[in-house]
């Protein structure tokens, strides 16, 4: 479905689930194509034989430093999504990023715009209501409650409640189950559902006098980093440096 | 609005709140025509001067024993909204009732259709779930944690799947933050949430493989009695006897 | 997982898809042992020699009638889920049944627990509610709308209102752009939505006077017929004769 | 509640519904101070002699003119939510706040801080996604389908596509019931539905693979005017000139 002004995508770890379904992603979009695919064991060299510009790496923490040395050298924009990247690795990143000026590289933990929009909308919303509260929702195999999307997200909204100077939600409670409340996680309350047939689902309500906002995330596979991938294929090319997370992208 | 066939209604406490609630639904019904009404300190003779023939009662634990043996005596079937009915006094009211045998009287704590129907639906779904949860949502001036309607569709459910040998809902959670999970009711977890502008709310999510039910109420005023007062009203006369909450005329 | 007492389960189809899931299924529950399975070309005489009690067939039209009428006259209850059953298949079937007094079999066109809830639940709330609405929300790519199911659901509906003399819901819209007010299926507003991430979901709202209830269905894949399966083989074998519809079993 | 650095508050129209409301909130606010009210007939001069630093009218659009002529002139800000204000008389106010440079106004039609945000959020997201539509639900008495609201956000979601240039939402709908699909609002997807016992809410839902992201806000009862009355009071002094609508005070 390529035209000739179609950007050149090149996929690091192809054969992997993840890779497979980026790989068909970029079939798909009309105004991508998929220029050279590389896993375990094949030269990176391809990309440069085949004109690749934007190269996603879904690879592992042993191998994808690397290949960013190599895509940056040969100034090939990257977005990638393998795990494992502290402080040491990002300040390398950068000061390789830092001799070839018009390269962008985009590092995310989570591709999902769904909920990381939810997130930056809760934090958002958070000063303005007398209440706010976090539901998260899972199926019953989850060995974590809350979630760490739940757990960050109530963060979030205390610290953008704390430097607006707002208090704490009110709560008349005063005879209660032994855990009916919820968690409290700085003072948000998080309640953890888990049920069979839910995947993962948050829901952040928010209240004041006579209305309420609900923000709700619904994820039903994990083919939802697609979009944000193919987002942050489309905008590297024009944010050269190192951008980590996907919110800078979403232009809030 | 009431034609020649409409059913005359008499109200007791008719000034009170609730009272007047009811009065203004009956005269906007076209089936049912107001015939009396009778405040703190009026005649009860009024009832049967006007020939009402179905009397709602939302008065005072102190009168309304009074009130039925002087309505059950002139024949005239009661709905009562009225609290403190304890087991001694249902008895008495039966004793009433065994020599009246064509009187109906219909004595119920919660008029509220869709709450009554929601519970019931849980029990009735719960035994075919892997999961099942309750959610709660309040006004946070509220002082208990869960309410009560939660606590009580929690042991219903709780029973109807013990009733059934199905055993506890499934869940792998083996870090928690305090209180994450909710509170424990017989086995069945209810979450209790807090956040201004809210009024009323529960929601039952019951699920199982690749499915989810969600069985949900909303009560956003006190007027939610009205519709199932008139229900009561319009049925008890097909109901000699004493019934006790409106469950029975939901014929489910 | 099986012990000494488990129900001896086969499965005819056990090659496709559905017919995996279920043999899964089985061999996940501890009250049920998989004890033959037969595929395109093998012999029926293996759920005989193994002493199988009940078969589930979700095959094809084309050999569903041969299987049965196998299965009935060895004396082997049967849960179908197999399409394609007229008058008279169903017709010929109770015949079969006619003589092997004992044997029970269910066909049934939708095993989702869930969803046939939903459906009896909001046929019967629906007359004790001023107003009732059908939403019904499917991912882009369904050709018809409303879904089968939400027409059904309204029919059913429309069906019970005007059984108990309810009117139409009230609605006052004086100015419609229009298809806002969504499609009129016997007087019942349908609404169909379509949106990427979605499966197949629906909720019914019913309301009156300061309350609403809601009920909702929502499935995510289509392993949801699994539950209703395994509640077919383990009731089946005490309902002897024809049972259509898993409605009876769920006891409401 | 107030202590010595509060803001001092004036209402006008402070007798009328909304009046009263404004004044309840401001006298259960810690950091403000009812200092004057006025009615029809009283002398503006009292929020001169009082100190008054902001005044709040809800008045009506013969006097509202005069009234901020009166408060621009005596160096008092003003939060403003009488209707009728066109372009003349937006011109008029900020000829007035020129001669003013210190004095703050603000107009606004709708200070329900919910609504505001879930339009802003809306109108942020729609372009992350394929697909998107809105649910509107409205209790039966409502005239017009779909709400304003809900018109005015489905062609902000319009336009924040077309200006990313992001195409119609898929549809695959062959098949229709005539108006299951909702209006077509600039190509955008909106439904109405009416049920009793809803007040006002309104659902923005969209999608992408395998997410979904919704924003709902469900309004109960008209005071939920007071909190964004209150942001305008707290902000506006901050703030010289005119501002229109409470958008910027979200600061999003």
């Amino acid at each position: 479905m390529a035209d000739k002004t179609a950007l050149r995508v090149g996929v690091l770890g192809a054969k992997g689930k993840v890779g497979q379904a980026i790989c068909d992603a970029v079939d798909a979009a009309a105004d991508l194509e998929l220029a050279a695919t590389v896993d375990k064991g094949d030269d990176l060299d391809v990309f440069v034989t085949s004109g690749t510009q934007v190269v996603v790496d879904f690879t592992h923490p042993d191998v994808v430093m690397g290949n960013l040395q190599f895509l940056i050298e040969n100034g090939i924009h990257a977005v990638v999504g393998t795990t494992g990247f502290d402080d040491a690795r990002l300040e390398q990143v950068r000061e390789w990023l830092a001799a070839k000026l018009d390269v962008g590289v985009l590092i995310a933990p989570n591709f999902a715009i769904g909920a990381v929009l939810s997130m930056r909308f809760a934090q958002a919303a958070a000063r303005f209501f007398d209440s706010v509260e976090v539901i998260e929702l899972h199926h019953p195999n989850k060995a974590d409650a809350p979630s760490g999307t739940a757990y960050r997200t109530a963060r979030l909204i205390a610290e953008a409640r704390a430097a607006a100077g707002v208090g704490r939600s009110p709560d008349a409670t005063s005879t209660e189950l032994d855990g009916a409340r919820g968690a409290d996680v700085d003072g948000v309350r998080v309640h953890s559902v888990r049920v069979a047939g839910l995947v993962a689902h948050q829901e952040v309500l928010l209240g004041t006098q006579g209305e309420t906002l609900t923000i709700r995330h619904d994820s039903i596979d994990r083919s939802s980093f697609a979009p944000g991938v193919l987002l942050g294929v489309r905008e590297i090319g024009s944010r050269p440096g190192l951008t980590v997370g996907i919110d800078p992208l979403l232009d809030l």
